[in-house]
């Protein structure tokens, strides 16, 4: 095996068909996601860390080491675990930069968070002290094990960037682990945690350090998981997943971010321990996942109540839940699928959501964010305030923190490491499966390299130009992934000749000479969309999407119009594209007024025409809401009034 | 005034368009609603009892009485409630039928609750005693003056149908009231109560007892209300009606009980008070909720996790919420406003919410219930357990109890009470609101009195045959409503001619004579509705309803198709009856299956047909679920694919 065995990647499994390449073989050297990775590492870490300090999540662990009075501990359960996040998105930042000030300011949240942890190991500032709920006492919504996942996490992410740092963080994750292993091995507590994660921490922590013992306690929680050993609760056991063996389930399903991390957990284990029936089920429920419960932009979970999956089908665009935590945890399942399987639906799907979930969270300042990640929002409504952490999940416009605000570190971490989710190597070669701008160099164990440059205007421009960056006389495969909604039309380029080719992946295997290049070249006409006629929420309605990116039509791109929801799209003419923006034709109506809404008259119930707009601006989704509230539909009714163009007209 | 002043009925305004008549006045002999009252009384009453001392909510009376450990209290914050409303269901029970067994039972209980009671009139088991959070300490969450406000309505209820009971409840109430006034008056806390009850409350009893300080009390909460005097929360102070002064507020909005029960108060208020701008206010909020926040089968609120009024069109019929106790409150509401203007659309809703809302809640048998009332289910979900208080409001069936249990016991009371929703009095004469078999009176100050009898199959049979029973040389007038949906087809029959007549009132203004009749002809014809287009979430659907009744397809009747959602309306071929089943002409379609969901091609997202079936049973929405667990769809998509039949086809 070569190129990847201590790479600095956030998962590095033993076996599978494709190998990860880390911060120190994948360069963003800038564009879409350039952008956004430096922002993240200029204002979004600083950004963060001010509001730990504020709320006092990183001052518990103080208040803890100095046996401070329980009662001033602020924040909600899970709060230890943004302050890991926080040091995972330091670390990747760290082994991205090198910067110095970030490497001080992560060692002093380190002493402050290792001086609160007991002499056993323990380490958790809500639990365990006189005052405080005794220890493991309400694994259904405590988060201990869930918390120390994330601890571990972070320490993963300071081992492969920083190996020989002596700050001290991987021995206070060893010990935490330690711990974890001696409270929940065979003979102790027979249960797991009300929010995966310990699982997929627990193997990660194992390749890390080399301790199988790790990965063991990881296939035991997963093994125990789905039999009932958590409570009954108000949203049912299949909240945490605790409702139904994993290997038995056929669908993601419950809350969604605990239901992504435990399939990503899952797939760890069975990849570690070559377990093919557990791979085949999380396979299998990704699938499903992905086919019937997933929204247009790659977004999971429907519902507010329990910030949960709905049914099959059940993907109504109002109050979309689509927690940019779970389009998090929806990107780390379908990675560890792609590294076990190599199948390039995997990376379609990271693709997706990394470019209309992942994206959509942090305002351009990377200071503020969303939570949720609606389809449709009829009214303005309310403004988060700026100067106080939101206490609501959903609001018209980003919010700087949230008194759950998980999803700020998740966005961080995630941005921080993104250069690991870009390309994979194999004996064979090297496969891109995300395009930007940066280099990609895969490392042979015998000294000799192999790196190519990539540049593109991705995703506002459909050509990706590969150039080898290396020379050997060995012939290599160079893979491009060919996305899936780019089925008809790519081209790619080899030898100056372009050769149409379908969605799945596209190889070439040469001795690649430096300079050589491949150019793949994927349709960028915008398109509509339209949905299963399964999805109930959306009859009648269609999306437009261009490349990767999913529209939506904002009200202030449409100011003499009441509501986004008095437009009607034209179907029957394509979007059109016009100096970079999307354009859609619609027709302005008016819904009629009775005092009753239900008619036996089908005319009474139907809008009245009042307007037509031959050319509506629609925006990236991931860019709504940046000039101030707005309503604002992703699916569009079609007009079904409006004539039929003749075929074939633009 | 004559006819209703000592009327044995929930709401005795001082003034108004109309004038109840009570459960002396008005008797329910059979039929729909008549078996369902006595259901309520022969099975209901003592399965309520039976889980309130189960669950020991009845016990915490003695508890606090005895001064035992508040930690062995149980049950919700707002548990006293239940028992509240329970003994207002006995007390109409006992004045509808003189039952002495359930009068003693009735006693009983009453000493238990007065025992609980402060020595200056204090009375809540959760709050006040040592060991326990201090009165009034948590007004947002607290229920403490809601509690209040059932005990109050359970003792209107017993004043009015035993206005000589020796049992102490008006006294304990008295004094509950009062310490709510002098702890809530001008001089005293400045805020209301998390949910809204103690409004209409206080100026029932203010109407009960004569005494003006307790609807002065309840205007002062009706002004308070609005200026942010609760706390923010999670869901917005929105969700307690917090937000917006109610002479302000132009809908209702926030939790759906909350806002109809706040919103009776204030009309309660407004008419007492002769305060026009305020009754306005209200009547502007209904239109507007009714025209775009009310599901077609009168239910309200669709949100799950706030149990609140979604906005303006926001109607998904997944997992719509349609509280139980929201259709009480929203017939609360019009009912007060119907009192208040005589306007023949408030008793519309009235029908259509007893019906499709009221009626769908309890099991055939009285012993089971539906908290919520979901337009779609598609999956079979959970069965609730049988031994147990449910969990969840929201279950495949009608659970015996919950830990939320506020619903039985609002059935209870609703359905102890419905004579008195059926019809009033002017100085003119009788006006008939809704339709049932059965007699009612009015008394006129002189002794004489004005009564019919009326006989009908009503919802099954338009035919209602109103007979007069009294003899009077003066002439009077006998009105009759056209619902709403009978607008097309209605005749009247009055000496033998059948007149045609539109929706609204018909009144008849003679010297009716002993045997006179006049016949109400309602179009029964099933129908089809369709929704305004501005409801996405149901485009392209239609619903199918009966004279009052909503239907919906059941997957019990369709055994051969896996799923209700499977099934596309011939929406060309009106629905039909035969042999009283409601039939439609379905397509049985399968989606066609993909990797992903959104499809560039429309064909691909297109349903294939399977199978054609002529003849679909459908169930009356309110009787489903009562043969196992059941997929259900009141919304059914409709096949664009079938050809048009010709006009004018049956």
């Amino acid at each position: 095996m070569s190129g990847n065995a201590h790479s600095a990647a956030p998962v590095l499994p033993a076996q599978g068909r494709l190998r990860p390449l880390g911060l120190r073989d994948v360069e963003i050297t800038g564009g879409f996601w350039g952008e956004r990775q430096s922002i993240n590492g200029a204002a979004t870490l600083q950004h963060i860390e001010h509001w730990l300090e504020r709320e006092g999540w990183i001052r518990n662990f103080d208040l803890t080491a100095n046996g401070g009075d329980p009662g001033e501990r602020r924040g909600r359960e899970f709060s230890d675990s943004e302050v890991y996040k926080f040091l995972e998105a330091m670390a990747w930042e760290i082994g991205r930069t090198d910067d110095a000030e970030l490497e001080s300011r992560f060692r002093a949240i380190v002493r402050r968070v290792g001086a609160a942890q007991q002499p056993d190991g323990y380490l958790n500032t809500r639990f365990g002290r006189p005052g405080q709920a005794p220890r493991w006492s309400d694994l259904e919504w405590g988060h201990e094990l869930y918390c120390v996942g994330h601890l571990l996490q972070a320490a993963v992410a300071r081992a492969r960037t920083r190996p020989d740092a002596d700050d001290g963080l991987l021995d206070i994750a060893c010990r935490a682990a330690d711990n974890v292993c001696r409270t929940f091995g065979p003979d102790g507590i027979d249960s797991v945690c009300g929010h995966a994660e310990i699982e997929t921490a627990l193997v990660e922590f194992a390749r890390a350090t080399g301790q199988e013992r790790y990965l063991t306690q990881a296939a035991l929680f997963v093994d125990r998981r789905g039999h009932g050993r958590l409570a009954d609760v108000e949203f049912g056991r299949e909240y945490f997943q605790d409702d139904q063996p994993v290997r038995q389930a056929t669908v993601l399903r419950g809350h969604a971010v605990r239901a992504n991390y435990l399939a990503a957990g899952a797939v760890d284990v069975a990849v570690e321990l070559k377990d093919a029936g557990l791979l085949d089920a999380v396979r299998g429920q990704w699938r499903n996942t992905v086919s019937r419960r997933t929204y247009v932009t790659g977004g999971q979970g429907s519902r507010h109540q329990d910030e949960a999956f709905g049914g099959d089908w059940m993907l109504p665009p109002d109050r979309a839940y689509s927690e940019t935590c779970a389009g998090i945890g929806s990107v780390m399942l379908a990675w560890r699928l792609l590294l076990a399987d190599g199948d390039p639906r995997y990376a379609d799907l990271i693709e997706r959501t990394l470019f209309n979930v992942v994206s959509t969270s942090p305002a351009a300042d990377g200071q503020s964010f969303f939570y949720t990640n609606t389809l449709h929002r009829r009214e303005l409504g309310t403004t988060p305030d700026t100067d106080r952490p939101s206490l609501r999940a959903a609001a018209s416009l980003r919010a700087p923190w949230f008194e759950v605000s998980c999803c700020p570190t998740n966005v961080a971490r995630t941005l921080a490491s993104l250069s690991a989710y870009v390309a994979t190597c194999d004996d064979d070669g090297l496969q891109l499966h995300q395009y930007l701008s940066g280099t990609v160099e895969q490392h042979l164990a015998d000294g000799r390299s192999r790196r190519v440059r990539i540049t593109t205007q991705y995703p506002y421009d459909g050509q990706i130009r590969v150039r080898v960056d290396s020379d050997d006389e060995h012939p290599w495969s160079l893979s491009l992934r060919v996305p899936g909604w780019a089925d008809q039309g790519a081209t790619v380029t080899v030898d100056g000749v372009p050769r149409p080719v379908a969605a799945g992946v596209f190889t070439e295997h040469r001795a690649w000479r430096r300079g050589d290049e491949m150019v793949l070249r994927l349709p960028m006409a915008p398109r509509f969309v339209h949905p299963d006629s399964r999805i109930d929420a959306v009859r009648g309605c269609v999306a437009v999407e261009r490349g990767p990116l999913v529209y939506a039509l904002e009200s202030v791109d449409v100011p003499g119009v009441a509501s986004v929801d008095d437009l009607r799209v034209d179907a029957g003419r394509p979007p059109r594209l016009l100096d970079g923006q999307v354009l859609v034709r619609c027709r302005q109506v008016r819904g009629q007024e009775h005092d009753w809404p239900y008619r036996a008259d089908a005319v009474e119930s139907a809008p009245v025409p009042v307007d037509e707009f031959d050319d509506v601006p629609l925006v990236p989704y991931h860019a709504w809401a940046n000039r101030g509230p707005s309503t604002m539909r992703v699916w569009l009714p079609t007009d079904t009034a409006l004539p039929e163009p003749a075929p074939g007209q633009p």
